[in-house]
């Protein structure tokens, strides 16, 4: 039923020759210029008041879902690049309170606490800043005249502050795969890559509620993360996983969605399709596209749910926290049905 | 229209004697055992699916407003209880893609950022384990036992992840009383307090959208945030503020709201109406009431929204980062009307 | 030839019977009131003026050894009790500098930095608040009445800011005992146990320069570093390695050093002699003994020093960094020779 | 009697064309090239182990002085730069052993803690990639190319890991000049410009022990630090300070000393002599002459020592934390006499 947009016009894909094919597709799907060249939304353009009015009339019974992950010390992540778990610390706690040592008045106690944590460290958008391709960021801005160590001056978080509200469409790959797969849990294996086909085919299965279209909040469930909490995290933050491939970035274009997010840290499929490249589709969908991308996200609840009442779409509030300047943002985003 | 939530049974307020009057009004207000033995979510149990699917109904435009401040260096922290500003720095920038030493192949580059805060320094919600009375936290529980080290083991932030979504209720006090008190500015002055009758007042004037009952979210916004943008910070985090009246415990307690959040550092008039006493509105409403406060939220925005159509009711998603155990949450409140 | 201090009062050594063998050696090691009532000092009282004095006539060479691992992202730690490695970043860089946008006038740039850590990351010291025997710590003071969410108020390791100076003492177990055990590097296994006999026969062995006494600071070389620098960390921040014997707590107690330090995480053996304890010789030394103790030294360079020269004397200062209130404080220790 | 070194080569000095005399100056005391193209420590080089064993030789008390003002939340910082006070929190405390919930066997209970800080924000070095001129390193390297977003990569702290030991000179200005400059307090005003005269006069009347040489580490006590101990910080952190004029730079090169520190913020007379100018005598000493500066020290303890005894020498001790790739660091400078 989305085969009214068509897909057929992808650029060779040649997982030998990955500097070809990553510039083959930056071309094919860049929205460079499309929204003007002072633009700092990039995708999220496609997501008005509009849509999110008929967003919020998606809203009959009330029931909400945080598709966050726990923010703690427990999470995914081992040091890569600096990102550690987030470290949170008491200043005050309650057992200071009964000690008497506070210095409060009339029996007043109190407890407070701080944090440090990567932006990127649990559930979380990217935001335009994060990816550049040879020096390129969102819009076609010098890399380096966006993100300096004042943080991203042009299209920092913040920007998107107000902006991600709107209708969610889950898709929940491991489900809907699970049977031609022969999985035994509904989770797609590492490594499996989600083609432009397969999306079309979770669609059709799902049903009428599931259809993508412009200004969409897309959401994939590959089941990974449901296997994290089952077996542990072992390489969940930077290894092999289950995701979007680098094949369906024409799809994503094509279909105007406003954002992505996924159940895995890295959104598309790993090891990567195009040998010794590291993440080509982040390549081509934050600064060729304007894509916003959500990662690690904990869409198991909401799945269960849709699964089962047959209806795969929601409002969506995924308000990033908006710190000036930051590349990302852990966010609790909420699905209301 | 309001008055038939009768307040007139207010405890004896002394200022001279502030112990028994923090006494007397936790007696009045207290909701312990209300929920259960087991309760950890307070007012927030007054607001249910059946009250998110009409505040959804209230979407009619579409459009949306961050009730955030900014998070960034520039806040109003002075280093009080060791609470600064955020520190954000990055870990890799646009100028380091461009210089070209990240070690990442065919072109690819990344930013990356991490901060380190207070979760209380900016726009937030204070948890139910953030403030004790006499050594006791939210139902009853012994403050020694819910907030240790390893942070609130009861109330934890995560426990309300989802659950703050609902009809937010806009109370302008600096707009409605500008014009009896002869302000230049839509902005209380410090040290101003609003009594119960002076809310009833704000919601007469405003009229009937202003309505406050059952499990809303309240929004005051005194206009201390608009003055501090034009004047600068000066003891906004922690000085005399316009704020909540001790006496409007009653008036909080009985209109069943399920939260209240105001655009000061710390929701409550101050200096305080009690001689030598600290934060006693807190220490009834947090402990005793189990009442959710956002403090220093940007109601700017959507307050000039209010003044032109006349509405002051919103659906208001505003969840918490649900960091295992905070005592409070950085906050990006999102009002869609 | 240090026969003359006997450790044969040594208390009944029951592994099954981990409580009162612990029990009863806190007895026999115990220092309470040794140096008063109001005592923050503990062994250190032992290194007088007129140590350093002597300490200093040690320096006949000039040369200088840095006793500390790097502090960086690459270090050991993996979380355990919210441990992380250092996670440092930039605030400025000479990237930003030659980019233009740093706002100094003439020419001038900057960089600059921020650090988050533990402070027990890397090499350190153990403060005499670090641990508790049953509630007590360090002369005998209830634990909650010196360390609370304030930092130690009593012995906060900015007591020792001056006084880590003297003469230390290395015994290279790795090397002496190589020998004999058949090793094929100068690097004990994991597990093996420094009892009382082999620390005597390693000072015979080693020579004279070797004699252990009153106000020295002694350090122990397990060879454990070196074995994670030739094959990586693998368990070496809380696992199973070489180190102290809780035999040898008579042993350090009677000869009156003033500090100890190893080249391990934890300085006594692990696992641990005693059925199912966990540190107990930290909970015999730190509490009763009042001894400081040095973790995750680098003392390879300095052992090849000494192998080469004879000589296993030097002139240490390691002064802790004097965070107010912290219960153990990173250092980098300077033997000079 | 310092006289025979010469500093009327000194170039023109134009207090309305900063960019000229900078130019100048930075080419009279230039280092670039001195140690060969890869040198790494500046003049370090001057200290060798000669003069390390002729400074040990100076104790002959064993009485020790820290040199390091306390690591804590009130500190001087305001957050410019995003420089905070130090935020030292526990992750553990003696209450929680108390309490009993820590998970340890047998009794053991343990305190722990965690730092966030900048590497500058009280007693430090500043590290040779601190500041830069016209995009220029030390030793004429390109700055970006020595300090990216992983740190300094060439000059990083580390490399000074266990080089500053050695003879320790103060030159106590506050008390010097007291007595000429009609001082209350043996403190210099805020803006008083230490010119080499002042310098030499200083070195004249405190007397033989007060000559400065090749590889000496001068201290410099204008007294600052004890007005702001007394009357509080005020701007201490970057505000107006006493300090080495920008033409002391000569004086300070031709001694050929290895480091210089004071008790100031910025080592050098604020505001500064030259119009417009932000750091000029940095921006000479660090990139051009190579110098490793100190700053914020706490002299007070030494200089009254030095005052009584009329001995202004001792051996120091002053080794920064290795964190790798660091421009700064955090220090206890130990001073023995």
């Amino acid at each position: 039923m989305t085969s009214d947009i068509t897909t057929d016009t992808s650029p060779a894909f040649d997982p030998e020759n990955p500097a070809a094919t990553i510039e083959a597709m930056a071309h094919r799907c860049s929205n460079w210029g499309r929204w003007g060249e002072d633009d700092v939304h990039g995708t999220l353009n496609f997501l008005d008041d509009g849509a999110r009015v008929r967003a919020a009339q998606l809203v009959t019974t009330g029931q909400t879902f945080s598709l966050a992950q726990p923010f703690n010390a427990e999470g995914p992540q081992k040091g890569w690049r600096r990102r550690t778990n987030p470290v949170h610390t008491m200043t005050d706690t309650g057992l200071d309170a009964e000690y008497g040592d506070q210095g409060f008045p009339f029996g007043f106690g109190g407890a407070d606490d701080v944090i440090a944590m990567p932006l990127q460290c649990s559930t979380q958008w990217d935001g335009l800043g994060h990816i550049f391709d040879h020096g390129r960021a969102w819009n076609g801005r010098r890399a380096g005249g966006v993100v300096t160590s004042e943080g991203d001056q042009v299209t920092g978080i913040e920007t998107a502050a107000d902006r991600i509200v709107g209708r969610a469409v889950l898709l929940d790959a491991g489900r809907a795969l699970a049977g031609e797969l022969g999985l035994e849990y509904s989770e797609l294996p590492d490594g499996f890559a989600l083609t432009p086909d397969l999306l079309d085919r979770i669609i059709d299965q799902q049903g009428v509620s599931s259809q993508v279209g412009r200004g969409d909040i897309l959401l994939v469930r590959t089941g990974q993360y449901s296997r994290a909490r089952r077996e542990g995290w072992g390489d969940y933050a930077g290894g092999a996983a289950p995701g979007l491939s680098f094949r369906s970035a024409p799809w994503l274009h094509d279909r105007e969605i406003a954002a992505i997010a996924t159940d895995t840290w890295g959104f598309e499929v790993r090891p990567t399709e195009l040998n010794g490249a590291f993440q080509p589709l982040h390549q081509i969908v934050i600064p060729h596209m304007g894509l916003y991308i959500g990662e690690m996200w904990n869409l198991d609840d909401l799945a269960e749910y849709c699964a089962r009442t047959g209806r795969y779409e929601a409002f969506l509030v995924a308000a990033p926290l908006p710190v000036t300047g930051a590349v990302g943002s852990p966010v609790n985003p909420i699905a209301v049905v």
